[in-house]
């Protein structure tokens, strides 16, 4: 039985990204893909959705491979998942695949993630899921390398199985072709520093851009930023338990001191 | 001295929650204000923010305090929050809140929340926050009691700090007055059926709405939900550390069995 995999991603469903995966899990033979992205890019939208006007939906079919095809939504990654599980499925997902994102979704940033945040939804949806980034320019046979290489890492991954509520987030550096290069790791930190550009347009009014130079931080070795700069892939398991238990006991005796002053 | 708040919201400027709770902490007395929210409604952006086109920003009046001024933004919660605390700040603030939203933020919604974004874009550039918001229709009464409800909050909580990388996530129910209605609280899950209502519109075209039946799970007893089901207000504690360490060992130990397959 081939697995099941959805494939979903934020750079649009014509990026080079999930054509050059789908192409590849595909030819594989040990999948079957569904695919559903956004129409164009979505990058940084973090866990976006759309209640505001209706989803359209539309089959496109794929350069890389013409026995493909997807389908484009005018909406964010998250409702490619939530519109492809709830209602464009033909049989359940066994597995959420996003990516492959063009540049990497390291520490911090993956909060501002499209791609992790599709990953999100999976879990949300009672689905194992892996988001998968590909760090630097982004060529097609970087991109093929880390499909294969994601292509490798499924089947044993699937039949472990993820625990409930946890995905992988995947960063791949160009250039690495073995799993003998992968390293299991945490999310490090990022830190911007003048994040935003001041600028004056021809009308002589204000405007910003956001911008934001990287500040080279101390990583942690284990980091997921540390692996990505010393050439490694770095796989990071990520899970939304958000309540800070610890915190629990302190807040109620704060709490009770304000009720009874 | 006076705590210095940075207020923001996901419902807009213009919206009774932000415009109230601002006149309730400035008419007390004990806070500094600056104000910096998006100028026109963005629910459901979860952590957004906005990469590909400059930010406006333009100082707008408040209607219920003419003493009052505040940030219009033409970007999402996380965008003003950064660019409060990155470009237009005068004086370095002591704590974020975000709110008061129209409508509840509980359970795993709060992934999809700008609201809640908004607090954790504070928490990210290193300040304690306070995302609030309001259950039901949103009478201004109920916006006010509310209000006053986080002024009490407030000064006790910035005295006591906020764990690094933590925020808190309150929800108030109407009509609820005094803070013995608080509970300390655990993130529940809340889960929909049919999310997705399929039409076709008068040129013969699908299209989907978002929609969704709320699924009455078990709630835990100290979950968020049940304390709102309840009538209480929810406090719970969210940190944003999202690796999961449990994972690792596991993990790793796959990992190896592939490499020497």
């Amino acid at each position: 039985m081939p697995i099941k995999l959805l494939v979903t991603n934020d750079d649009g469903i014509y990026a080079d990204g999930i054509q050059l995966l789908s192409k590849v899990l595909f030819e594989s033979g040990r999948f079957s893909l569904q695919i559903a992205a956004p129409d164009h890019e979505r990058s940084a939208v973090g866990h976006a959705i759309t209640m505001h006007r209706p989803l359209r939906v539309e089959q496109v079919n794929f350069l890389h491979n013409p026995k493909l095809t997807g389908w484009s939504v005018n909406g964010t990654p998250s409702d490619c998942v939530k519109l492809a599980v709830e209602a464009l499925l033909e049989e359940r997902h066994d597995l959420v695949i996003s990516g492959i994102n063009r540049g990497s979704n390291l520490g911090t940033d993956v909060l501002y993630s499209g791609t992790v945040s599709a990953a999100v939804e999976g879990v949300i949806l009672g689905l194992p899921a892996v988001a998968v980034s590909l760090t630097g320019g982004g060529q097609s046979e970087d991109f093929v390398r880390a499909a294969e290489f994601v292509c490798q890492l499924i089947p044993p991954l699937f039949e472990a199985g993820l625990p409930e509520g946890t995905l992988l987030n995947i960063n791949v550096p160009p250039g690495c072709t073995a799993l003998k290069g992968a390293r299991i790791t945490r999310l490090g930190t990022r830190r911007y520093r003048n994040s935003f550009d001041r600028r004056t347009d021809p009308r002589g009014l204000v405007y910003y851009w956001l911008a934001g130079e990287l500040v080279e931080g101390e990583d942690e070795a284990d980091s997921d930023v540390r692996a990505i700069k010393e050439g490694y892939i770095s796989i990071t398991p990520l899970q939304f338990n958000l309540t800070n238990d610890a915190m629990i006991p302190d807040l109620q005796k704060m709490l009770s001191r304000i009720e009874t002053d």
